[in-house]
């Protein structure tokens, strides 16, 4: 390998190039698979992403989803029932050459027009519901824009949960479980802070009454949206005849909530939001390797440092925490930073001194910290890891929603990397005209409105002057 | 819900019957998808199917395999490239209709042509080696055949593991540790016992030098092929230029391995051969419920009971056993065969008498007995419960390989579910003609030799009368 091994370039002052080089150099992504939008995920973006379907599909569970999989193939004629649905789709569907005889078929984008079809025979009577599944696997769209790995792309892993109730009150309320399932596992866990945005009526899924989407602010600036919860009313139950009998005996279509978090585009926030200069910081609950041990050794002492480095990897397996030791030719140094680089939480060194102490040398990879420690403390040390990771993460957010009164002030904190936070007239139809001035004089969207919590203005719509009725949240987008 | 709860035929009697009504009665798929060849996997099928995927990923592990996720389509160019494989898959793929300036794309139905590209990408010297790559996903093969869900579909959920070597004696024990990981797996995990067989020539996987396929038998009397091995060779390394450079600094291609478990298949296996005449049957280790409590109570007594069962479930958790309540409206009886049917190893019943002390009532799916324990002993008993299906899996497998000197023998082994043991002149080019007869003439298949133990054939070909090199096995399949 004659390509330079640690990341050239800093963060902040190239973040793209920064996020190119990290993935490869990492070896989180191969993009040199040849077709365009596809990518190789290698071993440690596998088992990175293995490890956050593991904690998001338990949380699903816990929220009384039921996992299920559904064929990846949709015939057309099912894309055709929902009328917004199909237009929203349509242009970025993958579709199967036809085989004589049968139907036109698609690569699923997303799976409500697979499933609820099913929905509609499984459910007969309100004694049926609440029917909350969800399926872990990949969706494909085709993409015309230039695609980003994990952020943008043909194909990604994701989960979809789809979720049927009696009324209409059941069914929102899915809808802010669904806000605290992200809170929960992407926030709270993963290290991710988040705005959850009730979009815009234009912005809104096809074939949703409303749309929810976690907008997380990127470093170079840029928001991109993770897992998104839809209000879909009676729309798509009516499209697929999915009815009930009520508990009064009479009969009625079901109040339908989707939910998509996708785990490898959540993985590039992951990756661009904790790491650094030297390369990727991954929080210790989905690290595969929680520990790297490295054997510091001469001639003479090799093969007892080696012995004490495997009985140390013993005692932390006890413990549960995922431990590795670099066996190779490598100096200690290239170990040092090429852990570094692959973002492993914990280093402990293993030389002459530790045979005969209980306490080990631990390297802490986000902070620098270096300590001795008994090992018996590494699982609670891996808590805090994690918790300080969030902490930096929030107040990094926290400082970058800046209010603005004027076009200018949204350029200024734009081009300061910030989301702008202002008056505006609505989000609703009337007020798309509007967003259309932002995007076209700012060069950023109108991304919505606080989905938790009730904004009240008080003063003029920073466009049209009109009374405001929101206050929205302005940004870049990926 | 109008239709016959229970399973209305004995397994005995009509296996294809029962296994349809299993599959739909216990909730496992769906088959009303209305795409020909794909089905639902409902939530317990998925669950199951989620068990065994990560004891199967475990074992992978463990013998030094790291996961990846390769993109689910592949350019047609690649396929081009090792002339046996295009001709051998080309029939069976589903092509995506092709993009003006891009290649046609193919839906993988296997992945070397996906992955052994990259493979040539990342691997340099023999320091690069062995390198031993996985990945759990779905495939997809246009059937022309009738499909049979979980048996033989269009699409299918598996697990793909491709390895590279420096020498063929490497690769070579690679298939044989393929071999082990089936057997550790499947066999002693799963409770499924099966005979590796070296496939004759005319029955190689497209592009290997030899495959090894694990034949299960199924109650019918038919073999399913679990999953098989695949000796490469060179084949594939110089078709797709996978080179290294050889610890005497000359160069050479790979020796390549590939090996395909399908843990939707192996579902088909664990669930015919386990399952009795009131339905499934599921190992405790990848029971997604293990034990199911059923509480037992009068109006008087409902309250103190319904706690009491909380307690035990907690009790049971804190001891790592899935366990769920029933508390639905229904009779205790109902209750009794809905659980049954579903395949859950034990049941609890909570009634007065269990107020008051510390054992429980414990019935056992498989083989009805009725006993007070402590709950201290489940994992135990659970262990035993699988000890006990393998056992009993073995015992009717054993008494089922039957030597056969005449045609006639044959035809008798066939029609009394068994498998035929015979000299055969052999598996090699020539003696194929001899297997084209034996399917003629008793409608069953030459399956190959035993691929783990030397057997030596003392006679001649049972058909074309030459002295005889093998020793095969005969059976109608799948």
């Amino acid at each position: 390998m004659e390509k330079q091994k640690g990341i050239t370039v800093k963060k902040e002052d190239n973040f793209s190039e920064w996020y190119s080089q990290v993935l490869d150099k990492a070896e989180i992504t191969d993009l040199r698979y040849n077709v365009k939008g596809f990518v190789v995920i290698r071993p440690l973006g596998a088992m990175i992403l293995e490890n956050m379907y593991q904690l998001y599909e338990k949380e699903m569970q816990k929220k009384n989803h039921k996992p299920s999989f559904f064929p990846t193939v949709i015939p057309e004629k099912n894309f055709k029932k929902e009328s917004s649905h199909v237009k929203g789709f349509y242009p970025e569907v993958f579709w199967l050459e036809k085989i004589k005889g049968e139907d036109r078929l698609a690569l699923r984008p997303t799976s409500e027009t697979a499933m609820y079809q099913m929905y509609s025979l499984w459910i007969r009577s309100w004694r049926d519901l609440p029917l909350k599944i969800y399926q872990r696997g990949q969706v494909f769209r085709y993409e015309t824009k230039a695609t980003r790995p994990l952020i943008r792309g043909r194909e990604f892993y994701w989960i979809e949960g789809h979720d049927c109730f009696e009324t209409k009150e059941e069914a929102e309320a899915q809808v802010q479980e669904d806000i605290s399932i992200t809170e929960k596992v992407m926030h709270q866990e993963f290290g991710i802070p988040f705005l959850p945005m009730k979009r815009p009526s234009w912005d809104t899924f096809a074939g949703a009454v409303y749309t929810i989407g976690s907008d997380v602010l990127m470093p170079d600036g840029k928001v991109i949206q993770q897992p998104s919860t839809h209000f879909l009313g009676q729309n798509f139950s009516k499209a697929f005849d999915v009815k009930f009998k009520t508990r009064e005996d009479s009969e009625d279509y079901v109040w339908q909530t989707c939910y998509g978090p996708a785990p490898s585009r959540i993985l590039a926030s992951v990756i661009s939001i904790h790491g650094d200069d030297k390369g990727l910081i991954i929080p210790f609950t989905i690290s595969p390797i929680q520990v790297i041990i490295i054997p510091i050794y001469n001639t003479k002492n090799k093969t007892k440092i080696i012995k004490k480095s495997k009985e140390i990897k013993k005692e932390l397996e006890k413990l549960n925490i995922k431990t590795e030791i670099d066996l190779s030719e490598k100096r200690p140094g290239e170990k040092y930073n090429y852990w570094e680089l692959k973002g492993v939480p914990f280093r402990i060194e293993i030389g002459e001194k530790e045979l005969n102490q209980n306490k080990v040398f631990l390297f802490t990879r986000a902070t620098g910290k270096k300590e001795f420690t008994d090992i018996n403390n590494i699982q609670k040390l891996g808590k805090e890891y994690d918790f300080n990771l969030l902490i930096k993460a929030e107040k990094s957010m926290k400082g970058k929603i800046i209010n603005c009164k004027t076009k200018n002030d949204i350029k200024k904190v734009l081009k300061d990397k910030k989301i702008a936070r202002v008056n505006f007239c609505s989000i609703n139809k009337e007020g798309e005209k509007c967003a259309e001035k932002i995007e076209k004089e700012v060069g950023a969207e109108v991304r919505g409105i606080l989905a938790n919590k009730n904004e009240k203005p008080s003063g003029n719509c920073i466009i049209c002057n009109k009374k405001a009725t929101n206050i929205v949240y302005i940004a870049k987008s990926y």
